[in-house]
This record gives structure tokens, sequence and C-alpha cells, in this order.
């Protein structure tokens, strides 16, 4: 059974799928993308990722491709060609293929718009038993980390420090001894007193989708928490710490540059906000449009 | 006449050339590029390119994908199948296409390797007469900047911002006040006693090639030279300004920001430098393999 991606307004078999060599998005990482996780055919917070795909655009002056309905409906046809209800879905979009020059080129360039799936079984992650390790790593980033781009080669670099010490996520680490994020998930620890903290969503950061639905939980669940920066010293001394991404979801941390978190598993309220998110993405039906074998 | 663009052992049209949805040029901007002048059929500091696409590649741990005197034909044969002799020959090297994934996929991923070129009179140039425009934004951009990648869109974005104030180059500023170097170039400026000013050489800017023959030449001239950062403020009071890079050249900046630089018009300085590294490319015989009609 061939996999087909979206590409520019066609179903193509993924050997076969490709882009322009003078695509901006190959030549400039002049574009931007979000990932979604499609958990028992629900897209986990599908408005709050193609907010972000408009405003991540917007900052780069560029509009959406197309009307939110019609990418809806793209990414429940390229499920359902590729038998998947278990999935990530990757958007990706350029300001288009044009002659190779640093400015933006015409308004009437024709964006390009690239998706893919891969299958991923969300019922069955042994990471969420025994937890993850996590290293620091000097974050290099350019200064709009908020804008969702392609431009990922430091994120790749820190991601390859982390694996290349056995680790899972790399946190990055800014001139002033404080955690940004990790390299592909926001950063989190939880407190003594059992308050969450996580640092501000300035340009610092990119305002993860999951970050947002998690602070939803955590107000229902009446559990405090602080936006505010803090030094990996205080993650290291933290009761529970974890990543939150569209894919990672909520996964916890029970290692930080050799450091046991807590008791050096993953911590309680660690494990009941992951609960409570897989119930959300499972129970917002009706804000979402999952498709159904 | 089909213009042509070399993929991954193949010469095919350009309007066909394409690479992977899943390249990590494209997902990641995880690979890195040079652009190299051939003028009169002389690949100008052919050499000077190689070495620093080297470097830039194994500042990411990638190999070169074939050894310099395949690249160097691939160039040729490139050129005299778009039959010029006067044009940019671009160069792109990317990690290859694999299942996205931030870490480097397997050693054994076969390289992606793109060449371009388009054609370019230098031999009409305008702005050698009248000088350009420039103006100043915030550098915005990461902290490897003398890494070569295509995570450009820093750059993209300054540029931007500089045609849209109908200037040729934004020279990019850091946060303590000075100047870095320009979106795609390196910014130099001559004090009122003739001595050349240009940011030295560190991750801040990309060490350029053309930047590195203007040193060597202006030593046979004995025009002195200080490697030192300058702000904004001691450029719009130089005598001259100028930018330099492998398509620009050197290029006579004769207006910052708005304030006119010198009496307005190229400096003699600059000038002299120009014919001198035109003469440079000219002469370096025995240093390059030209194609000649």
């Amino acid at each position: 059974m061939p996999r087909y991606a979206y590409v520019n307004g066609a179903y193509l078999p993924h050997k076969n799928a490709a882009v322009h060599i003078e695509d901006r998005g190959f030549q400039l990482a002049d574009g931007v993308y979000e990932v979604i996780a499609c958990i028992h055919g629900h897209l986990a917070d599908e408005r709050g990722h193609m907010d972000r795909l408009e405003r991540s655009l917007a900052e780069l002056d560029m509009p959406m491709p197309m009307d939110r309905q019609t990418m809806a409906i793209i990414m429940r046809e390229l499920l359902r060609r590729n038998r998947t209800q278990n999935a990530n879905v990757y958007i990706q979009v350029t300001r288009g293929a044009a002659k190779r020059d640093f400015p933006y080129p015409s308004k009437d360039l024709q964006q390009s718009v690239v998706m893919t799936t891969w299958s991923f079984n969300y019922d069955n992650q042994p990471k969420m038993e025994k937890g993850v390790k996590a290293v620091t790593v000097p974050d290099i980033r350019w200064k709009r980390r908020d804008i969702k781009t392609t431009a990922l080669i430091a994120q790749v670099m820190a991601k390859q420090k982390a694996v290349e010490q056995d680790a899972y996520e790399a946190w990055m680490v800014d001139d002033d001894g404080f955690v940004t994020e990790g390299a592909s998930s926001n950063a989190w620890i939880v407190t003594k007193d059992g308050t969450l903290v996580t640092r501000k969503a300035t340009t610092d950061i990119l305002r993860g989708v999951t970050r947002t639905a998690l602070d939803a939980i955590r107000q229902e669940l009446q559990i405090k928490m602080e936006e505010r920066s803090f030094t990996p010293q205080e993650a290291y001394e933290a009761e529970e710490a974890f990543n939150s991404s569209a894919v990672a979801l909520v996964t916890p941390i029970v290692e930080i540059d050799g450091h046991k978190i807590g008791n050096g598993k993953p911590g309680k309220v660690t494990l009941r906000l992951y609960e409570e998110y897989r119930a959300y993405v499972d129970g917002l039906r009706g804000e979402q449009i999952g498709w159904k074998a």
C-alpha cells in the first residue's frame, strides 16, 4: 500500500513527493510548519494549531494559503488515504518557488503547501512509565522563537547533543542562565509545593499549543502555576519535570544532566496532566471533525 | 534552450529540478550553501569557497559529499550546459532525505547536492557608479553566523526591510549597538585617514571569502586595516562605506539610514579595491580552471 503526501494540490505517492529546488523553504527556510497529533481519529487541538499557523505566517507577512476548512479536509483525506487514525500530521507552508533572492517575491507567487502523516501509536508509550532523560545545552537560536519557522538547524544540533548523551530532549539555556524550552517542546517543572512552573511565552519561546491546553486543564484542576524563568539548578531540585508538545504530549523527565528529579520516577502531577490531556483530546468531540474508519 | 540544474547526480531541466519533501534541507534547514561568481569564465575564489563549504559542513558533522575535483567538474559542466561564462553558481548541500526527526540520521544517508547557475553581467554594474543605500536593522540571528546554513529567514526579513525603505542592503546591529554585517555581505567602512574597518571574523559574522581576498589585496596596496566593531554612528561619519560578498563583489554604499556617506558618491578606496578585486579574479589563472567557450 503506497503512502501518500499532499503537495501543492495533489496527493502523491510519498516517495515521489517533491518540491522545486528553488522553493524558498529549501533555499532560505522561508516558511513555517505545524505538527498535529491524530489520536483515535481526533486531531488534537486542531484549532490551536491553525491559530498558530496563521500567526506564524502573518509574522512573516504571508497569508494562510487556503481557508481552514479546506486544510481540515486535506488533513483528513490524507489520513484516510494513509489508512491511519493514530498518526502525526505535518503541515509545511512556504512562500513558494522563485528565483533565489532574499527579499519577499511578488505577493502573487503561489505558496507551497506540503502535508505528510506518519503513523504513531499513542496508546503504547513506554516513556510514560519510565520517563526520559534531558540534558541542558546553550540556547543559540535566533530571537523570534515565537515564529514556528523551519529554520531549525539550532534545534537539530541541540537534539543531536541530547542523543549523544543518551537523552531524549535538550533543554536550552539562555545567556542569563535560565531554561528557555526544549529543542522540540516546552519545559516544565513542579516545585516541592506542587506549583507548575514554565517560562512566560514571549518571543523567547514558542507558545506551545499543548502548553496552552495544559494551562486550561490545570486551572480546572486548581493546580497553581507560575509563568516565570527557572535555572537548570532549580530544575535539578524540583519535585517533577516534564516536556509538553503536540507529539510528546506530556512526557515525564526523570533525569536532567545526570541529576535524578524527585524520586527518579514520573511525577504524580505530570501523570495527572497527561491523563487529563488525553481525556481532553478524546473528549473534545464538539470541536473536532475526527475521521472515523 | 532549456536551463539545467544539477540534482543528486543528474543534470535536469531547471523547471523539473526537485528535492524530496523530507529532504532535511527543506524541513529543518539542515544544510549549507555557497555562491560563487563566474566572471569571464573564471570561478572567483573557488578554493576559498570550497574551503568554507567544507568547514560549514564539518561544523554540522557532515563530510564533503564528493571530492573537490568532482564538484569542480560539475560546476563547469553546468555552466557549459547553461551556455554562460558570466553567472553565479549556487551550491547547496544537505544531510539528505529521511523520515522527519531532529537528530542526525544514519551516517550512511546519502547527502543531497543541488547546483544551479543564473547568468549575471558583471561588466554592467550601474551600482558601481551610483553606489547603493543601506539601512540598519537589529541583528536577530542565531549565534553561529560563521556557519553558512540555509536557515536564512532572519536575513530574508532584514533584506525585506531594506527593500521596503528603497535600500539595497540591511546592515545588522547587535545588542551592544555594533554593526555585525550585511544581510548577505560583509560591512566595511573607510575612516577619514583612509583606514579600512571591518568586524573581526568570530562566530558573530560569516568570514567572507571576498573579505579574505580584500584583506590580501589591501596588504599589497599597503592600506591600513582594523578588524574591530563599529557603530552605525561611526559609519554615518565615515569617509566611505561598502559591502563585500561573492555576488556584490565590492559595492559602494553612499547612504546609510538617510545619512550621506562622505560626499555621497562611491569612495576612492572602495573603487580601487573593486578594480583590484576584478583584476585578481581575472588574473588568478593558475588557480582557476575556468571554462572557456
